[in-house]
């Protein structure tokens, strides 16, 4: 074991490509010197790892947990009912200290439940968000909430603001990152009554607040933390993963009408494959879930080995930063009395 | 005059490159057959006739309105205190018969204000619905609303469906429409309040009801109507216009890395070009504003000649097809008693 970095707990049954990938990943993310706990049906995990020939003098070890929340399960029924699952035993390694953080690639909603369940909030946090790194002209500009609230109080904009300018200042080192309120227009009469009343109690906020940004500044890199309802935000980001695949396929297609144009792609292929990979969400891992007592990075359901890996590594990071404890700092901070109900 | 076509009013004023862009989109549309009333101060439009030197013989006249509004003017305040405004008046020519419909790149805000003002909504429809056309793999799906109406109840979001399906079949030939309600995921248990209302409601109606569609589902082509409130509709438009413009720029930036990737990029320049075709807005010329008594096209901000002149053939085509009158006889026709207050 590595001294000084408590290994992360990653669900090896987590994800389409689970247990195999997962445990390619963690081995990979071992042998770079990130120790890891796999968590999962000690038999099946112990067969994999041996299976995959990893050497016994890697940090890893395993953590058996007999039971598999599937994707289809309901997230609070699987939490409470399959007590000895994989995810929630991975929290339950993060609140006893024995792991750092975690990550599972598995059921994102009983990931998220498992989390509250377990760790809980951060402090005044009222609800854990998402956080997404997006593509971007200049910068990497966050997002947040892309999935845990599909409905917020002007509150939970407030404090998604704050959890992603800890993101931003601790993780990417933006020294004083630019917040913004993703709106149908830039004029403060736009929005909805909630981004109105969360815009007007970030204007008096220590953040440095600018307003409202829409949709095409997202992709500018002008502000570095934007805030939105999950509901928006799930739907942004899974227009722009079609849009690109859109993109690619359509130029495919205008390709081979003619074989001028098809030599041309032949050529720039390494360069649509290099722009990819900072759409690539395996690059990153997986998603943050910001505002609970621990790490936690929630990964894509096909998620790869190699985004395995990059997730163990972003978990480890997260910890470094010690971006839990600094959100419950912020949040106890900040805590606008008058949108509280 | 063209025998038979009623003329499009043409909002003189209307958008970044006002009158010239607009008099020559005017003009382009006249010699193609299709009639046209200029509608702005006289002087100036004439004077920009004679500039770009239009023949007596096309089928253009000009309407003298001597105010304009400007894009910061508040629309509702625009339209009662400009009462010489050339957006009104465009409409005013609708209403009289004067003029089959209208086209406008100017205030959005007021351009819809001047609908419901002057033409008033189409029977039981509650709220007028902006349209968008989507480039997708398959076909070309619309998504409505993409910004009239920033927060919607669930009839609003199923008179969108009601509304949508009468243009997929009308103007496109869409023989039996696929509708989708837009949510963080398929399941009935996901979305908000609204679209689960909204949803139980479409499930009973006699549209083609497929259920939610997700943000990956929209480009795919699998649906052909796919309803959302004007907040979401809005971003998704900007997120994805940015979006295309980021590829271009990051393929360029990683083009000029390698000798080998810039030959590769000139040979399939064209193939770039023509995708982005099908992406552009000056194709369609403008969004159509459905639901109110006349046809009315709401032009981008940056409209240039041709989109100008794509606009007029939408607005004649809109009429053609009497895209108002159907969806009035529709929306009387399947008036869901229960979620109306």
């Amino acid at each position: 074991m590595t001294p000084g970095i408590a290994p992360v707990a990653v669900d090896a049954m987590g994800g389409d490509h689970a247990p195999a990938a997962v445990v390619h990943g963690a081995i990979d993310a071992a042998r770079k010197g990130q120790p890891v706990i796999l968590v999962g049906p000690e038999e099946r995990v112990r067969g994999e790892l041996e299976r995959q020939r990893a050497s016994w003098s890697l940090p890893i070890q395993v953590k058996h947990a007999s039971e598999v929340v599937e994707m289809g399960d309901h997230p609070g029924q699987a939490m409470r009912r399959k007590k000895e699952n994989s995810i929630r035993a991975c929290f339950e390694l993060v609140r006893s200290g024995e792991a750092s953080g975690m990550v599972s690639a598995g059921n994102s909603g009983a990931v998220m439940a498992g989390a509250v369940f377990v760790l809980g909030r951060a402090g005044e946090v009222e609800r854990p968000a998402i956080l997404s790194v997006l593509p971007a002209v200049k910068g990497a500009p966050v997002l947040l909430d892309v999935g845990a609230n599909v409905e917020c109080r002007p509150l939970h904009l407030v404090q998604f603001a704050l959890m992603g300018d800890v993101y931003s200042r601790r993780v990417q080192g933006v020294s004083r990152p630019r917040v913004a309120v993703l709106a149908n227009g830039q004029e403060s009469s736009k929005g909805t009554a909630v981004t109105r009343a969360a815009a007007a109690a970030l204007e008096r906020s220590p953040l440095r607040f600018q307003g409202y940004c829409e949709g095409r500044d997202l992709l500018e890199g002008d502000v570095d933390v934007i805030v939105t309802d999950g509901f928006t935000g799930n739907v942004i980001l899974k227009v722009s993963e079609s849009l690109v695949h859109l993109v690619e396929e359509a130029l495919k297609q205008e390709i081979t009408r003619s074989l001028q144009a098809s030599m041309g792609f032949l050529l720039s292929k390494d360069a649509f494959r290099s722009f990819k990979k900072r759409l690539d969400y395996t690059e990153y891992g997986g998603a943050p879930l910001l505002g609970v007592n621990g790490a936690c990075l929630i990964g894509h359901g096909r998620s790869t080995a190699k985004a395995v890996r990059s997730a163990v590594r972003a978990a480890h990071e997260f910890v470094q930063h010690q971006v839990p404890a600094k959100i419950r700092a912020k949040a106890q901070e900040f805590a606008p009395g008058a949108l509280r109900r």
